[in-house]
């Protein structure tokens, strides 16, 4: 690509970067952009900048926060007891969304990855030991990914929790709600098949 | 969506303002600039500051450039007889990448587009109109997208051009070159034939 402009060809190549937006979505995007009146691009460029330089993330849970403590942490009418752990704030988000869960999260920063160089000592395990070490805690829910790095990270953890007196729970897998059995693929139907359940326990 | 933060929503909203970006796939950039170091969040977001203050247009056809006078005006190689009437910024780049044409440009700034708001005034007519004066054009070619905006402004050109004594073209449209018939939709094909050139002009 021939850029006009090195101005232009900088700011492409700055939205280039993110995850999943090529070249030419980079440019649609930036001559957007280049529409808007000034004060909007500035607004655009601070929340950023913003953003990064004020963010905070929970004392407790690592959720990010723009308080020391989040307001799931902080309130009390949540259960301090079961600590549900999430890879990152968009699980947070899911779980809340779907108003089921009333205890609190831990937010590890992402999965063990070693394909991505990200190890044990990256996420943050240490801090999730030091609060089932305080003694409150009674259950963890593995709230992870099912994908190789999630069950990766699933057993790590596990091995490392099974030496407390706590229970060690991760989320059911299997074929979605409204999922029709032909379009699932062969390992969830094969694993949903493993791992059925009596017809009694099951949960509306 | 929840956020647990204000500083994260403002810069999802933000984000999701972009034309095509929804608010998952804004969360999903947000939470990726945020694993940046401070300093490529900085550079990210001023490249966009610095484009918008920063930015100029060729004084002769209007398209982004760094100097007063973009690079294919100021090239002597170029053909200052035949102007390209082209949409936007993206269209000379896709014309330049071609490597056929050797005339200059003129950026119109958008198409005709009543339901967007967007009338004659609101693009650069007048200034092509003024080049066009000045007499050294012998041709025009319109090379706008075959949409009905693209075709309402060819017309308002058309009309506004024809008084001059040059000449006055459309590039050509048809079925694409590897294209096959029978995926080709119907207006294109029913256009093609009715416009057949004769096997000899052909061009490879």
């Amino acid at each position: 690509m021939h850029f006009s402009s090195k101005l232009l060809e900088q700011a492409v190549e700055e939205f280039g970067k993110l995850p999943g937006v090529g070249k030419k979505t980079a440019l649609r995007l930036v001559l957007h952009l280049l529409k808007q009146s000034k004060e909007d691009v500035n607004r655009f460029s601070q929340a950023f900048t913003q953003l990064k330089e004020h963010i905070k993330y929970c004392q407790h849970c690592f959720n990010i926060s723009d308080t020391s403590t989040c307001e799931i942490c902080q309130s009390v009418k949540r259960d301090r007891a079961t600590i549900c752990v999430v890879e990152d704030t968009r699980d947070v988000m899911a779980i809340e969304n779907t108003n089921q869960y009333q205890g609190v999260y831990h937010v590890l920063g992402g999965l063990i990855s070693p394909m991505d160089g990200v190890g044990p000592s990256d996420l943050r395990i240490e801090s999730l030991i030091d609060r089932v070490k305080q003694g409150e805690v009674k259950e963890v829910i593995l709230a992870l990914s099912a994908t190789m790095e999630g069950d990766t990270t699933i057993f790590y953890l596990y091995r490392k929790l099974q030496e407390f007196d706590i229970e060690i729970s991760t989320i059911a897998r299997g074929i979605a709600f409204g999922g029709e059995l032909e379009y699932v693929d062969e390992v969830t139907l094969g694993r949903s098949i493993m791992t059925r359940v009596p017809y009694e326990r099951k949960v509306g």
